[in-house]
């Protein structure tokens, strides 16, 4: 490991990386380590100051090497994008400038603490138990869904993204703040100290991605329906067929009727455009 | 009365109440009376379509007589202030169209189910009181504090917005969008069966707007400190000298040093760009 990117800001509504990122690049000195380089990157600026999530469209899906290598694109993400590879990576070498990307998000579904994962070597994973043994409530979810990842921590060979919540969009939480400037400060000691990790063969509970699960919704795709109470901000929840899941505007209940899932990143205010209320996961215990 | 609007969406992205006159419109006999007329009003779709407050300005800022007859003022939101006004009122008309507007909010503080009234005559209070009556977590707050109202329910002589949260900007709560809509039935019952309520010299516990407070901010405006965690979702706390109010991001606690008040609206996102973190209201027992 010799170059660490922090990304925050990558979404302009999501205020905790934001503020982190601007927190660090006033004071670098909070994430300089020894033995590897730092960058800290305020990826949107121009959105976080229209308090969006984007200006043209969702950042953290313009990294497909597709799209990278599309001269025809240029919407101001598209130029984010490509100008991050360049820093970063580019994506896809074999030697990208840098090694690990952490990208800071927040979300409206209550979450807690957790990391978004769509990484398979082996750096990510240790990182990924080491943050699991110092703080237990952190939860993985493993995303391996699209043919390609097209998230930022994709330049990287390895990274991933936090994902703390339940915050509103273009809101700051002071305790989510600090929770999450807490991992950030135990990834960096994870790379300052890392031979005195040994994770191998640890076992690590992860909820693994399994589908998307969509808000009902009338022939205009207008939502009919809303997430069921009982089941609003109970994020890592099984569902098992017969479960209240959504209740629509006329207060029916609508019910699951899958197999055992566990729902997460439940209600989140961006998926609504992306076309779902849920992903579905399946909770494993792996080993690395 | 003869005449009752309801109104929702008035911003784009408080959708309980732009849901709930979506449903109001496919279904007008839930919300039709005998003894008045019911009109249900989605006020700014584009905005709602866009997921935004706003489209170029905030329209419950939109309504004092100046602006609505300044005809060069063309921005969308002007438009729909103008439209509405001839709708509903005219403004400061002796016979406006309409009577009374009940106005659906959502915010992002903690505010549970919370009335925000501007106007001081009767029927306003009378209904208020109804409504705490059925509804004892109900509470209000007056805002008194412009030179002239400029909210959308100043077009008629007597009105008020619902406040419901806490809830996300672009996203729906089940539990919420019931309890507006619980609320709005009642306000139907009260007309309704008017005779029936006598609420003189009843007595209701206000808090009643006193000062803005403003996040601590930098020489660019930008902001240097958050919500302290202790005040966070507690809207209706009474703050007292020495309490902790804001939390700088350098870990430094920033104390209350004002007389006693009342801190409400905490940490509303769209109150960022407006300039306050949080509202000071005195509680008070009126009687009306």
């Amino acid at each position: 490991m010799k170059n660490l990117a922090i990304v925050g800001g990558t979404h302009g509504n999501e205020f905790i990386g934001v503020y982190l990122a601007k927190k660090w690049l006033k004071n670098p000195h909070l994430v300089k380590r020894d033995s590897f380089c730092t960058k800290v990157i305020f990826a949107n600026p121009k959105a976080a100051k229209l308090v969006r999530r984007y200006v043209d469209k969702d950042l953290n899906r313009s990294f497909n090497l597709h799209d990278l290598n599309n001269n025809s694109l240029c919407s101001h993400e598209d130029y984010i994008a490509k100008l991050l590879n360049q820093k970063l990576g580019p994506k896809g070498s074999k030697n990208p400038k840098f090694d690990f990307i952490v990208d800071l998000h927040t979300t409206t579904a209550n979450m807690g603490l957790s990391l978004v994962i769509s990484h398979d070597d082996k750096l990510t994973w240790q990182v990924a138990s080491y943050l699991c043994e110092i703080e237990p409530r952190l939860k993985i979810f493993r995303w391996l869904g699209d043919k390609e990842n097209s998230f930022l921590d994709s330049i990287t060979k390895s990274g991933f993204a936090i994902e703390v919540g339940a915050i509103p969009q273009g809101v700051l939480r002071a305790d989510l703040f600090l929770e999450t400037e807490k991992l950030v400060y135990a990834i960096l000691d994870f790379f300052e100290k890392k031979t005195l990790h040994d994770n191998k063969n640890k076992t690590l509970t992860i909820y693994d991605h399994v589908e998307l699960l969509d808000y009902p919704r009338d022939e205009n795709g207008d939502i009919t329906a809303m997430v069921h109470p009982n089941l609003q901000d109970r994020d890592f929840t099984l569902l098992k067929k017969g479960d209240p899941l959504f209740l629509d505007f006329n207060g029916n209940t609508i019910l699951y009727d899958k197999k055992p899932l566990y729902a997460i990143f439940i209600n989140e205010a961006a998926y609504y455009e992306k076309g779902f209320a849920m992903c579905l996961s399946e909770k494993k215990e792996i080993t690395i």
